[in-house]
């Protein structure tokens, strides 16, 4: 039986997209990606202006609103469908709640052979990054770098601070089945 | 009981987009989009250039590979389930079968509210459009405007040919419950 | 003599980027666009963030800051020698200061064959292109729309707001010579 | 007497977009950039696709064409002219022909204080960042890698095989005066 759904998860700027671009170049069979950047960039503005969708702190930490769970929950159980039905999904997500968001989305991906990956960059790398891009709130790459690792439970980890994404992606494929 | 869904329909260059940011904006509850080109922006590498999933001919045409019916049904059957599931969606899609296009979709929104929208414009306005844009395949439009409504049947039709997007979005709008 | 710089003005969101790759794509000579969004785009973040280089107001209006001028000076400057050089360059710009502004580009341009083009575009219509678009501060559509064409004198104008921007560049390239 | 001028060259994919962003950001003055990836995005239809401007060989190497030098003087003496008028520039290029591209160079800027950077990238590197990307012709970031930096003699030299974006640009900040 081979493998539904690769769940990639690191912070923000660990070097996620770069990652799923290889994966999707080097892997056999047709994957296609989903992630929570997705969603976010789908929501309508008065979900992203008034605090009840997603925003972000002073210092680049995200703040989710009552509304986000709802649609995230949703949009969440429509992926799992896509796989369910016969779609290879990559999701790239960053889990704020680490151990808990696992949680919530095994729950979801329920039945479905699934590859957690784990993408880990130092901090102060992943920061760097993020003043590079310029595109993202200073101060967030750094916040999540460790957090959303915590209690997560992987079954292949890659680092990116001193590897590029190709490298990390040809390691993950070994993994796909 | 309230709109589910909403499907807008119409050929390449006739408006979608704008329509849909606009529909986003001035609807009092939130909506997200997934369409086909969120899909076909997805698709591997592989699937673009081997013409096994989704290619383009001389003239602007779309060629659909065997591989690409496996992978739009799943992605529409977890649309649906993303819909059924509480999330607000418009999908934008373009009916290259005309009604056998909104048979299928149908099929896969059973159970759900669906408000059927077409995206009307003059062919020669269309392919202005495509031109000025200048990242389509030339020739799409014209040859997309008029097929893709062939035996459609809608709950509203609006006409992008001598009308702003936003006064488009309104009249939907109107229908949406 | 041939001309040698088409100076395209207009208010944000009339119209004039589409006008622009139109021109390119029909004019049977090579022609690049460098125009005042350019400028803007690669401003460093300390002038976009300070109010010392370009910043907006409450309703969308144009602020610019002490050091904006010596930059776009510079820039101007620049642009019009690339022109004496032998390159066509489209300037699409916005003259804020509608007959001043005028004035003064045509100081930089002396001694050099000009084009002076005007894109009108009724208020509400550029206001709702601008809705539509999403990625400009609501007001500054309306808000420039009459106001940058006082006083400026042109050798063609046109307006986008019942017609295609392909068609209003195929009006400008009659008189380019 | 103050540098007027940064010169960044290196190969595709070596990273010298990042470095120019982070400049931008951490450097006292204002500063913009223009380089040769700037007038390529500008040029018309026409000379992208008949191989009179630039187009690209199966290897992903750069095949320039009788228009494109012409053009490509005109852009220099006005970017020349700009820094001359006050503006001070980061132009990032490609030295396809090595040394001979730095003396051409050298003689648009002269009389303007210089600070020539070397941006190296091992081409394994900058090859696997090329296929992250996905949006360049595979080949020319291994190709281009050594090439572009034979007999070119530099002010500063960063390798980004190991380092981050921002730590180049510092090291190349000290040397801007």
């Amino acid at each position: 039986m081979g493998t539904d759904v690769i769940v990639v998860n690191g912070g923000s700027s660990s070097g996620k997209s770069g990652i799923v671009r290889c994966l999707k170049a080097i892997l056999p069979q047709p994957w296609i990606n989903l992630g929570v950047d997705d969603l976010v960039d789908r929501l309508p503005p008065a979900l992203l202006e008034s605090g009840a969708g997603i925003s972000f702190g002073q210092a680049g930490e995200v703040v989710l609103g009552d509304d986000w769970r709802a649609i995230e929950t949703a949009w969440t159980t429509g992926v799992a469908a896509m796989a369910r039905a016969g779609a290879r999904i990559i999701i790239d997500d960053v889990f704020l709640g680490g151990r808990t968001s696992q949680e919530r989305l095994r729950g979801h991906l329920r039945g479905l052979e699934v590859l957690w990956v784990g993408v880990h960059c130092a901090p102060e790398a992943a920061a760097a990054r993020e003043f590079a891009r310029g595109d993202r709130p200073p101060g967030m790459a750094a916040g999540q770098a460790e957090k959303v690792h915590q209690g997560v439970v992987y079954d292949v980890e890659v680092d990116t601070t001193h590897a590029e994404s190709l490298d990390c992606a040809r390691v993950i494929a070994q993994h796909v089945s």
